[in-house]
């Protein structure tokens, strides 16, 4: 009986212990939509959070760690909000259509703070000088041009998928710096227009 | 004749005076097309040119006026290299490639180190809080726009030059952000094509 409360007891510390990251994480995946990864550190979320310097330092050993847990952290929250919904279609041009209404919609309503964070951090670490957390960003944005072109593969008939993925994710991509710059919701009517022109076409092949 | 003398070392001064400002800049736009204008700083640049941060100040009052004066010195690079080439050809199709062309080369190219200057800052400034330079990043990302939409306009034919400039805009801004982050030179590639079908499709209503 002792023993069952003792675990009873550490799994409530473990789930307070993920909740609290989980929050931590939230935060600063809201930050570094706005400001960077770089721009994010161990302070700077202390100051967000109201958690002591030291509390953070519990949960992420450094900057660079923090930077990582906060990319993945927001990769579970497009993949809930983008990824997964459109999979209740099967493969074929419902679930695309799902997939880029859904990507639209997370820009326009802005899960993220300051809108797409991938975007953002792309941007970011384009052109800065490798390490992990470049490294993570590179393979991250991979696997969503080669999710794009998966689905798109689906499409009926014959076409240049690599080719089709790119003008989508630069259509929406688009649509999202433009909102955030200038606040003009039209940009993704634009983009959703320019899309179904594409995916039409595609599909009479 | 003394005063003659004098004008001639006044002029020797402001031209020292223009050429130090104007390599400070180059190295400033070039710091900022990778880091973005927030990581710029007196401090920074001092330890990038070898000059003294009181040396620099005399240049630019401020962090501010550096971050202003470094867009509008990336600005005139942006006319010589892209925006002016062009004008050779009259308005219309040719002129429109032409100006294509010259901005996807640009961004290959790497006139700035760290890609698109403009690219770079449009993303760091989309979400922040208003001020002067997030002001003068917003203007000069409208003027781009535009300038792109009124070559379209001198196309024949009927069509909507604001939605064909919003693609041409997002296709070029997508092929930088991928050259940069996976370096793979075929995006340009790709967004030549995507934006050729586009413009013959409009030449051709």
């Amino acid at each position: 009986m002792a023993t069952e409360t003792e675990e009873t007891r550490e799994d409530g510390r473990l789930t307070r212990g993920r909740k609290t990251r989980a929050s931590i994480l939230d935060m600063a995946a809201d930050l570094a939509s706005v400001d960077g990864l770089e721009g994010l550190s161990i302070g700077r979320l202390a100051v967000a959070t109201g958690m002591s310097k030291s509390g953070l330092f519990a949960h992420f050993g450094s900057k660079e760690e923090l930077q990582v847990a906060t990319y993945f952290h927001a990769r579970e929250r497009f993949l809930a909000e983008v990824i997964l919904p459109p999979r209740e279609f099967e493969p074929g041009r419902e679930r695309v259509d799902a997939l880029v209404a859904g990507w639209l919609r997370y820009m326009r309503t802005e899960v993220f703070k300051g809108g797409c964070f991938f975007s953002e951090v792309r941007t970011e670490f384009g052109s800065r000088e490798d390490g992990p957390v470049r490294q993570v960003v590179v393979k991250g944005t991979l696997r969503w041009l080669e999710l794009l072109a998966r689905e798109l593969d689906a499409l009926p008939g014959d076409r240049d998928v690599e080719q089709m993925a790119f003008e989508i994710d630069a259509l929406g991509t688009a649509a999202n710096y433009r909102f955030q710059l200038l606040q003009d919701p039209a940009v993704f009517d634009q983009a959703a227009a320019a899309i179904a022109v594409r995916l039409d076409a595609a599909t009479v092949y």
